[in-house]
């Protein structure tokens, strides 16, 4: 399967947190840097998320915002 | 100022392509990876972006999705 | 590969409205519902978008909004 | 009130799974494909949703993203 | 048609910047501050959005970011 | 730090709902309207996002549809 999307960031689950509806997912990128990711807690248990799974964060050009000093 | 915004990923504008009313930005991350933005043409003057400059892509959890293989 | 997102509707595209550096796509579904998605001009190319393509719509559970009469 | 979101499906909610302050809704659409949308608690009691209603699940185009084999 | 989107803020259309298939449109709200929006041109045409039309700017929870000196 | 986002309004906090990995947060803007944004609980506490606060509510124009009567 190929994405629109032009953000996809493969990493590790370094971290979880399972709220009632929502899971909010950390994954260590190739660089070191972290991000967060929030899912429902359904597609969380779907795709077997558990720190250590090597996993690819999908983010659209359109959600991402910039910022400079 | 701090962001609620869980992902903050610093890197250098590496592709500007710009459009009537919307702007697609590309960055290279610290770890090498290439992270697109797409902003208003405003904001992207206003902010003066340009190849060369160094940024941060901002992006809340809540529009990071998760795949696996 | 499989995703978090919760929404993932497949249909055949319909007709493609190009900007400079975003195009609309519109899809028509299975149940004759149409879905527009705007994605980045370099997306639509690099995925082949052309009218008659099978696609999948994909769109995070936290950006559908719900209306009642 | 006519809204500008490109994507406007009615159909019916088959389930509810309330958080703490997030409720998940999913819906079937008239083509029989499952939406699932997620909205504030304090939204989902202020439209009255429940199983049996009837909904229209809104979408922006630029929330839409599209996936090819 | 009552909305789940918990953020709907009325006001005046000030000024419209179409482009090829995205419209940026901004609005005075009642305490004076703007809001701006992008739509598609297809939305915005269909809509009658022009300056002096009143509007309201619809925006869902999970897109509000928050920001702290 | 500058933002790209075309949408930044200063206000009050005046409520918070906890939940276990989300949280929602209700500012009245100088206006009076009132803002609604959901969070997560990490980047809530973190922020010291309390009753009375003076916050930044950030939103992309994206993110911004629009309705008319």
């Amino acid at each position: 399967m190929r994405l629109s999307a032009r953000n996809q960031l493969t990493g590790t689950v370094t971290a979880i947190d399972e709220g009632v509806v929502t899971t909010t997912v950390k994954i260590e990128l190739a660089g070191g840097q972290t991000i967060t990711s929030s899912i429902t807690k359904e597609a969380a248990t779907e795709l077997g998320i558990e720190v250590g799974k090597e996993v690819t964060a999908i983010v659209k050009a359109s959600s991402v915002m910039l910022a400079v000093d």
